[in-house]
């Protein structure tokens, strides 16, 4: 579930198209300008900088489940995650934010920037790249906040939820409440994001009212 | 539902923040570097180039409208589309895509690219707004096809379904096909979005079995 930094080697001009390009460098950690400078060295068409934060796809049981998974991302911060249904009702949730960059450094193999631009350029990709890592963090606080109030409900009868929700003891709402709080998507954590990100896959299936099992799919 | 190419201009540091931004320029319409260059003698924080295709949200009757439009969509190339779900049932999907730039350009009003990197840019830029405009026309011929097909569907009882689609004319037939052949998505288009488009949201409910309804929330 790291963010991921990365050069992109287009060798067909201005659209960069998967099928025809090579990684010239990728790190799920901070880089610096002489890393890319070094890797620019072995690019011969148009090279472009690619910040892509996290992409995760979750195939959930029922829709109920990937509305509950929505919220919770749409709430961290991933705000361009959405469900897919399938014909045959395979229900999936993609988590995806849009906290990213995508700048052309190279036409042709020639550099068209400098190579302070290029230092500029990376402070705010890994400044990107640890902002995505917190809100990872909060996707998972989110998460576990959203299934244990979600066990509650399913485990008692309606008239007995608000009274069991509010019957935690002092320390566990105060938790609760740090919980939420973290929940609360600032207006302005917008994000960039590319379709193309090695994501992660799960699949979530509870297993009762307050399990689930994340099983990764590559 | 035209992409838009802007000039984002944050106050406020490398995080572009809408709160904290005021728009430069913003533009429909391919756009110069002389347009750029203008533009940025107003910035006297970080200003950003950002190209942002098309968003659009629809508000569907049913999840069973909006898995139509979703996979219009996917298959016109716009691949970070998605279902919301909220909790009361209310239906919507965005159409979404990944053909986008985000490019920082200026720091504390300290131009960090040369007029050349703005110009070869921009061409960028310019292409990825044509060739978002082909897929938005690609979306509205999909649609078209989509919506024949389900008229079709509906209006019939399940056995002459078949019967019916394959009944067409031979000059009917073609043109389906075409439809069909405009709807299949290049695996190389890729492309990139940013959730912070100035969008279009539209409601769609089927009035009847053959017809459905856009308006235009904003």
């Amino acid at each position: 579930m790291q963010p991921v930094c990365v050069l992109l080697l287009s060798i067909n001009g201005f659209e960069v198209q998967k099928q025809n390009c090579r990684w010239l460098l990728v790190t799920h950690k901070p880089c610096t300008k002489d890393d890319v400078i070094v890797a620019l060295r072995n690019a011969n068409g148009d090279a472009v900088l690619k910040f892509e934060p996290l992409v995760l796809h979750v195939q959930c049981r029922q829709l109920q489940d990937a509305q509950i998974l929505h919220s919770v991302a749409i709430d961290s911060g991933f705000r361009n995650s959405g469900i897919t249904v399938g014909k045959r009702g395979k229900t999936m949730l993609a988590v995806r934010s849009t906290h990213g960059l995508e700048v052309p450094l190279s036409h042709e193999g020639k550099l068209m920037v400098t190579e302070d631009y290029i230092d500029f350029l990376l402070k705010i990709a890994n400044q990107k790249m640890e902002e995505n890592r917190k809100r990872i963090e909060r996707f998972y606080s989110c998460l576990q906040h959203a299934l244990e109030r979600q066990s509650i409900i399913r485990s008692y009868p309606k008239e007995k939820v608000n009274k069991k929700i509010n019957a935690y003891s002092p320390k566990k709402k105060r938790n609760q409440e740090k919980a939420r709080d973290r929940c609360i998507a600032e207006e302005n954590d917008k994000e960039l994001e590319n379709n193309d990100s090695p994501g992660i896959s799960a699949a979530v299936f509870p297993e009762d009212d307050e399990d689930l099992v994340l099983t990764c799919l590559w």
